[in-house]
This record gives C-alpha cells, structure tokens and sequence, in this order.
C-alpha cells in the first residue's frame, strides 16, 4: 500500500490526530508472528496486568478495550444499577462528544451541572446528589470526572480526595475518565497511582489512543469489589479485542520506561509553548488555564477565519468565539512556533 | 519492549490466534507519521470507501469498525426497527457467541432455527417468518446468515439468492455475516460482487480480523436506502475509532491485489489438506463438509485427550466429543502434516 | 356512557375478553372517594401487602403493577445482571406474546427449549444450562415456568421443586409466570404457599387479570435477597400506578375468603365440562391435558371454519389445526354446553 | 372488602391523590358484563377513537395507555431515531420525575434546558438545537413541553405554535406531554384541537388520572406519520392493556358531555380560590402564576412545617422552602377555605 498522506502534515486539532509513536509501532511488530491464545488469554495481556498492578497498586485490575466512549459506557454500567444515575459536569464528555452511547446503551441517566473550567466540586455535585429512596428520581449512585478535563484543567489530588470522600459519604462511586490521566500526572508530577487509587477513585480508564497508542484504551479498576461484571460487560459492550495481544503490548511499551511520561510532558510543553507565546497577542484572550496539552482561547472572528486556511483546529464555541489549539505528542517546537506567528498576524490583521 | 512469546508457536484453534500478515503491518507503518484528520476524515478512509466500491459494487459504501460483534450488532439495528426481530441458524454467532449484545444493546429479540449444517433456507426461515402486524409477535423484519457458517459450510450463490428472494417477498432484509466472507469467495471461486450484491444480500460485514489484519470489520451496506443512519449508528455502538487512518489503511493492505483471496485461498487450501490427511484415520467421523478453513470432527474421547495436551483447538460439543480444527493465512502446509500425524497417532492410541 | 355491547356476549378465546367480577367492581368503589396518598403509600396497598404474606408466606412482598408483560420482564430484570440470559420453554409468554419487551426493555436473551407439554424439567433446562463464567456465551441466571402453561398444563409441586433444586446448584434463580396461578392452585388443590414459596420459587406473579380482575398483576418477591430494587424497576418499567389503591383493592377482594380458589375453580370445572363433553367427537383430538381452563384440541379445518362463524376462539397453531378453547370466571354451563353441540354439530357436518 | 380509609379524607398534594369520579366509575360498570375482544379490538374503544377525532381533528388517532410515564416514553421512541435527543425544560417531568425510564427504556438522550416558569421558548430551545450531522452529538429531533407545565404555568396558543414552528423548521417533531391538558384547555378557554393539532403539536397525551380516571391515559398521534409503529411501541413498552374497553370507557364517559372541561375547570377554579385567598398572607410568596390547578409559594420553614401536621401536600423546593399546593376535581370550596385559614394561622404564628 502506497502512503497517501504527507507524513510531515501537523495540526493543533486533537491529540487523535496524530500517529502512532514509534516505540508503540515496534511492540505491534514484537508481539506478531506466531499463534496466541485469543480474547486477552495471551501473554502480553497477562503482563500488562502485572504492569498495571505496579502503576496504580496491588489491588489494580486491567481491562483492554478499544476506544474511550466504549470504556466510559462500560464502567459505569460496571458501578451504577439498572436505575442509576451520574453526575458529571455539563463539558462532560459523556453528555456531549458520545451520542447517545451512555443512555442508548448502558440505560444511564445523566445529571450534567454546570462548571466554570470542567472541575466538579462536592458543592457542584451536591447539586443533584440527592432523592436517594425516591423511585421517582433515577438514583444518582456514581459521579463521572475527566482527568484532565475538557477544558484543558486538571484537578489536584486533593479536589479528587474530596470528591472522593464526598462520593462515599453519599453512597456513590467515583469514576474518573483517564483518556488523558497521562497529561495530569505529568502537569501534576504525581504517580498515577497518587491521581487514582490513592485520591479514592474507584474506577479509572487509562488512555492510550491520545498519548501515541494506535488503538486502545484500558480500563483499571481500583476497588476490587467493582471487578467482578468487568469480562462479561466488556463482551456485551463489544470491546472485546479477538487479538488483544496487540492492544496489550502498546500499552506495554507506553509503560515502559514511563514513555507515557515522557510523552505527555512533551505534549504539555507544547501547549505551554504555544500559550506562552500567545497570552500577550493583542485580540487574544486566555479563557482556561494551561493545565494540559490545550490552550483555550478567543480571538476575532476574522483571525479565526484566516486561520482555518492554514492550519486544523476546533471552534470550541461558535457564538463566543472560542477556540481550542491541540498539541500532542509528536509536536514540535517549530510547529508550535510558526502557528503562535500566524496567529500573530492574523489578529494584527483582525485588528 | 521484548518478546514474550515464541513466534514459531501454531494452534488449530482459530484464525484470531494468528497475528497480522506482513503487508498489513507494512500498511499500518505506511500510514503512520504526521497528522491526520479523526474519525474517519482521513485519506485512507477515503481511499477505502472507493476500494470497497470497487469490490462490491458502485452503491457500496463503507462503514470501518473494531470487531465481529460490534458489525453484528449495529447492522441489525440499522435494518430493524425498535420491535424487530431477526431470524438466524441456531449455531449463528449472534445467538451463541455474542454474550447478550444483540438482545442488550439492539434490543433485538432472535428467532433461532435448527439445522444440519449451519444454514439457512427458505423453508427454515419460513419456520418463524410469520405474525406480522401482530404486535403480540416481535416483528421479523432480517434474516442473518453467516457466510462462511459457524460450521464452516458455505452457501452457494444460488442459495443465498434464494434467501434474498425470499427476504424481500416477505418485507425482511438481509444481512451476512462475513467474519469468512474472504474464505467463502476463495472456496466459490466467485468476486465479492458475486456472493452478495449480485445475489440480493443487504448489509454485509466484511471480516479483516479473521483474514491476517490486526483489527478491524468493515461493514458494507449494499442497499442505499439503508445507509442514512450508519454514521450515527457506529458511534453509539462504541465503533468509531479516532485514529481510523489505521484500520482503514490495513484493509486498503488486505484488498491490494486481492491478498485478501490469496490469504483465504491458502487458509482453505490448509483445511483440505488436514481434511484429506485424516478423513480416513479410523476413529475421526467428519461431521460437516469441508468449505472454508475449518474440519469438524468427532473422535474418541481420549484421542481429543491426548491432542489438548499438544494443541490449541476447540471442543465444539463436549456432549458429542465434536472438535473443530481451523486453519489461518499463516498455517503451514508442515504444521498441517504434523498435526494430522498425531491425529492419526492419537486416535491408534485410543483404540 | 350508554352500553355499546351486549353484556350477555360470551366466547371461549381467552379468559381476558371476560369482564369484572362483581365483588371486585364493588372493592373499587368501597376504595373511591377522598383522598389517599398515591404510588402505593395508601391504606389498600397496605392491607395487600399484608394479604399477600398471609397467602405466600411471612417472608413474601407484594408489589402491583398494570399487567402480565411488566410483571414478568420487570421480575426478570431483577433476577438478572445486565449480562444474563433466561431459560423458558419455546411455548413461553415471554418469548411468544410479549413483542420484543424483554430484550428491547430488559435487555435479555432468553434460550428456549423446545417441550411436548409447555413444560420444563431438569432434563430439558439442562440443554441450555451451561457456559457459566465463559463471556462469549449470555449467563444463564434464571429459568422461567408458568403455572399453568401456555399449553394449559400445570406443573405439581413435586415438579416445580425439582426445577428449583436444579436452579439453585447451579446458580439461577426460578421465577414463576403466575397469570393463571389460581387456576393451578385450584387444579392442584394447593395453596398458593405450597406451590410457590414450599416449592423453592424465587419470584412470582400472582395474576389478577385473568381471573375477574379489571387491571392488574401483583409481583410477589419470595426471596428477600431480590427484593431491594424493585420499586425502582417498577418505576423505570413504567409499571408503577398512581392511585395504585384501585388495583390494591381488587387485589384484596380476590383474595378475601379465597375469592381466587372459587373463581379459578369455576373456570377450570367449565373447561373440564367442556373436555368432558368434546373428547369423544369424531374428529376432535385432544393434544393437551386439561389442567386448568383451557382445552387445546385438532379438529377438521371445515369444522374449524364453521365454528368461527359462531364463537370466538383462538387458533393455536394454523399449520396443525390446533385451537384453543378457554373458559373463564363466567362461563357458564349452559353456554359450555350449547358450545360443545355446535362442536359436534362442525365435525359431523365435516365428517 | 370493607373500607379502609375515610371517604372524607382530602389533601393538597396532588390531583393523583384524589379517586374516580361517579361517571366514571359508573362507565366501567356499564362497560362490564359478557365477553369482549381484548388488547382494544373491543366496541367502547373502538368507539374512543372516534371521539378522539371528534376532539383532536379527522386525522387524530388514539392509543390509551397505563400511565403518564408510559405514555411519554413511548411517544418519544416513536419520534425519535435510535440515536435521537428529546430538548426539554429542566423541570420537565420526563428528566426529574420517570426515574431512569426515558434513558433506560428508550435509550433516549435528554437536553434539560433551565427556564423560570416551566415554559419552553424557540429561543431556549436553541441552546440545545445544534449539531445535527454531527455523528458525536445525540441528535435533537424532538422537542417535549408539558401543558400545563410541571410548574402550573399554561401555555397560550401562539406559544405553542411558535415552537412548533421552530421544531419543524429544524427537523424536529413536537411533542405535548398533557397529563394536565384538560387544565390547559379550561384555563385557555380552548378548545383540546386549537391547543394541539391547529398549533402544530405532533403527539400529544391526553391525561385522564390526574382529572377523575382510576386509570389511563391516551396517546393522540395528530401527524399521521408518526402512527405505524404505535401499536408494536404500546406492547414493546408494558402498555398494552388486555381489557381494553374499561380503559376506554373511562375515556368515553370524560368525554361525554365534555365532562373533562368540567372538572378541570373546577379544579382550576378552587385553585384559584386559594390563590386568591392565600396571595395576600404575610409570609406567603407566590412563585408562578396561577395558571391551572396549582398554587407554588415559598412561606416560612416554620409554617410549612405547622402546615404538615394537618395536610398532605408536597415540598417542592426543600432548599427554597418552596411548596405547591394542588386542587382536584373533587375539592370543594370549604376545603379550600379551611386550608387558607391554616396557612394564615401558620403564617402568623411563624411571625
């Protein structure tokens, strides 16, 4: 098969925008040859349970699956009963970028409160942590936070110890969708076990597609008594991998080495970069802070308009203006560079 | 990372044990590096659509997914109403080897018939093709079949058009399941054109995963009027990856020079060789016809014993001491013999 | 509102074309007038509950909901994890006559088996009874029986232990389909104890609708273990009344003085009248045993035709011929008696 | 079955708390008697549908249901894809008061918008009224209102067609929940067809419980498009009444005479007497307009809690101190005066 793309094409899209990173390709091509038990019985998904035993502590249990809507969907069917509810924050993930995935298939009803930056509060939660007893009120048994969030902020492992602590005072779960836990602990420079199991969250997914993996996902859970459904929700989920030995030593080899580390700094360099060069443009104006590898900000409509010639990136927000550069983990300091000069002119222009 | 298996390790078990033909590996390096656009907005996607149009037809359109089960499933729902139902063999994947997903996340009630040899007939189907505009009735509105079956039969044009036939005198669609669609074209000789547009087949799921890819189904839908609803469809089933360019471009690898027919052809030609190598062992009963990549057989509960200790291979009724041996695209004609030869060393003992 | 039928109009097709009985409608207007605390927190629903401990046990919780299909997949929503699969007889309510409720809303698969009598056994729950712990395969949890069946059989206690012992050694709970358990409870010359909570049955529906009842069924939980999620499940299975009162209170007429036993009785003698005096026609063959209100019988399809011109009765299985007779709580002799000579009257004309 | 309760008992709790009214008790016995068709095939429903048209428009078709949650949820799947979004006021009874129903029965996403009265606005409604095409969004294809709404608030006609205007404008169906319909007609002075079908209402329910039925209400499908599938919907979601016609006959006794417009307007009537005699109470704050039949006023803790003691009527906002007060068609005006009296007494004393 012939390449059909420019290999040196860059953008500030998303972090699934990019490829695959090398070390990631060559375990793909380690763990080929050969026949392996199917289904996650082979042996590169029995060592990356050991592996996540180390990464997020002793009682850890890893669940390979093939995308983030698939691991939301799926553990918080594994934490809510058929009644059930969460509440997460209106940015979440789970209310706007999954369809209908979370009610179509889990039956889940959702209590979306709004924030200012993406960051649940027990305050916030409070808000609709309550009916508990009622038949008439889905009964809110879980809570749903990004780390880091979709605005680009990142709780501190003490707003997730309180969050944690309030969700168990209320009888309620805490689960934290990790498709870029990377970035936080790398923003945060804690362990992952520090930002999960040791914060008190019970359920983590642990995202590799946005930190250099091809495909894959893996759900950890934390509190054992949570594991138990894991195998079969995953079957009737369909995120069951026939040849999870290849999703299994990506993951392997992002955790070697704490490449998932290293990765992820470097993806939060760049948006530093980048927000570093920009927060002073005249016509730029911040509007989240630089906790991840996302810079959120407005400019003129016709800065932005120029700008989408040149380079991808999302509109945020189409009636505030806002927008969303992306950096990740293959970017580098010159793209950066050259897109903080364009965005330089394009708002002397604007102006 | 390091190796943790031996490469040289072979199995009769299935053609999931197998890892990634080298040129689908090759694709997957090919579309790697830079930036590419998500969810299937990519170049590769784009170039897959057209292949696909190439292979099945100019109404062909193209929809990439994870797996076998997620196809399955999301293509029922587009033919299918909320209170539909779908007629299938007994032996059919979706009734035995899907967990609950139809039933749990389509909401689909099955109707399962017995038969000999895994497939279906007018006459079968017309064994629960009835009580439309009952609403007591779950309304059946498709018939699945699997082509190549769960039995390794394969139907034959004539008899799939027969189906189809029928399907559409009687207001159902038709959906194939094509996990083996690659090994059916190679054992009838016929274009993939053949064996479902041309013969009135719906909805198709062309399988990779069995074929030598690492990942991946694509579902082809046949019918244009049944297409409106695919996109929306494939993300709430948890089935669109990010980083599609991947999926897509080891199928571009697949259908480059039909290797998909040159990988089938050989996984067949390595089941009749074992077929041809044991038929006559006294002890082995064949039990089904060999058609694609697969031998069933009955043989002494202790010739079964003895093999388990040196071979992956599946008990496919442990009641009737029925086995089932599958080939894969990297089965070795020196693999095949072996086995056979403790087969036969087997069954000498066991008498 | 002026009568638009003839209150003297009678049929033999099912015991729910039959209207109130007296005493009942005479309960629903003893619980009219004032106000009373609704969703069941009314003085009616009280007394029912207490009613109901009386009649199956201290142990047992009575919870009303509108009709049979609620009941049952609600009941199986509660017996099963997301992941789990029922075991029925293919003559089942559940996979005949209730549409596509228990997968679309319960998410459930349900592996049927095929029986002479509509009856399960060990034996034949055996065949489906297996793949515990294997995700690719719905957990089987629960078996479903009816009392009496579909066929108008009726299982003895010593036949529904059995079936419960079965269950619990491997892990499934049983639930009883009790539409017509009056009618088996009357045959059996039982209490309504001894062949559900004596028998080992887990949950039941205790049925009011089809034995002079308006609207409505009562779910009776005999395991406590299952009974904390079932207000919720009432609720989200759109089965929960608000002035639940109206069906509390023919509930409590139906069981006041064994109301129940008397109506079931009566039903059951007609049909045993009816058996009685059709069995010797020439060209009536009985296909069931008659054990409870029904009789299930082949006749000539001339006979058949001419018959339908006169009364109103089921056709059962076109393809054989067969046809369903039921009486009901006000079938009367003289019209069992002027039905049978119509009867006679088609075969011989037939003949 | 002795009384229970007393007849003389009344409360302000809700309209659900109140019994059947003589008419309608008297249509079920007049309906009685003799055999009829089941699941709606009998004459009183028959005769329903027609009075429906009469009601509704020539176009209009009737599918009396159990209840308000079975009907909500079942008129939207019959509006919505399988991976459709229903835009509603955050105090729409189908996100706060279904339990799970809509999400887990229908699988349906729902876009709570806030508002101050209850009431919906084109312009509200576009907050959430994007994204189509967007396969990442659940698509918005229908829009809920309740008339009069959750907060006692009432619609005007020119409301109503403003907002379908901008539901069909946008490919979105509308829908009218009208458990209170017969409120919303009597307060409008309207009649049931200028407020649904000749404002552009696409579905609606018509209420019977919360205005003298023991039990039932009625889907009215007002575009024709919408009704194929309403039949197999009603079974799919537990709504399918086997004796139908005492459902209907309930129906066709409120419509008789307009019945229905009756009671409402006395329900309205004594609510506005209450509102009247409560409005100028010191410590009494009348929150919404009155509307229909509800008073909602915030009054001193102390007093709401004096208040309890003696009525039954529901906090509504326990943080606010917020409570309503509801009125039935069966309270008189010396219940409403003996009721001000006491929140007059309570108010001083709370002083």
């Amino acid at each position: 098969m012939q390449a059909l793309h420019n290999p040196h094409d860059f953008a500030f899209a998303s972090d699934n925008y990019s490829g695959i990173h090398p070390q990631i390709l060559a375990a793909i091509a380690t763990a080929n040859g050969g026949h392996q038990p199917a289904y996650g019985a082979d042996v590169y998904t029995e060592q990356l349970k050991q592996c996540i035993r180390q990464q997020f502590g002793e009682q850890a249990q890893a669940f390979p699956v093939f995308n983030g809507t698939g691991a939301n969907v799926m553990a918080l069917q594994a934490l809510l009963p058929r009644y059930g509810a969460v509440i997460c924050a209106d940015s979440a993930h789970i209310h706007n970028d999954e369809g209908v995935a979370p009610e179509y298939v889990a039956g889940i009803k959702i209590f979306a409160v709004a924030t200012v930056d993406g960051k649940l509060t027990p305050e916030l939660i409070a808000k609709q942590a309550w009916g508990w007893g009622n038949e008439h009120r889905a009964q809110a048994r879980a809570v749903y936070i990004s780390q880091t969030t979709e605005l680009g902020t990142c709780y501190s492992v003490a707003e997730i110890r309180a969050i944690a602590d309030y969700c168990h005072q209320h009888g309620m779960w805490l689960y934290m969708d990790g498709a870029r836990l990377a970035n936080a602990a790398a923003h945060l420079n804690a362990s992952l076990h520090d930002i999960t199991t040791a914060a008190g969250v019970d359920m983590v997914s642990f995202g590799g597609t946005k930190n250099g993996i091809m495909l894959g996902e893996c759900i950890v859970v934390l509190n054992p008594a949570l594991a138990d459904s894991m195998v079969y929700l995953r079957k009737i989920n369909m995120q069951l991998g026939s040849k999870m030995r290849f999703i299994s030593a990506q993951f392997l080899a992002l955790l070697e080495n704490d490449l998932w580390r290293t990765l992820a700094s470097h993806s939060n360099a760049m948006a530093e970069r980048l927000y570093q060069a920009v927060k002073n443009i005249e016509g730029v104006h911040i509007t989240q802070p630089r906790q991840s590898n996302a810079v959120f900000a407005v400019l003129p409509a016709a800065a932005v308009h120029v700008l989408h010639q040149q380079f991808h990136f999302y509109d945020w927000n189409e009636s505030s203006g806002e927008v969303r550069w992306m950096t990740s983990f293959d970017t580098t300091a010159e793209q950066v560079d050259a897109f903080a000069a364009a965005i330089q002119a394009a708002c002397q222009e604007a102006a």
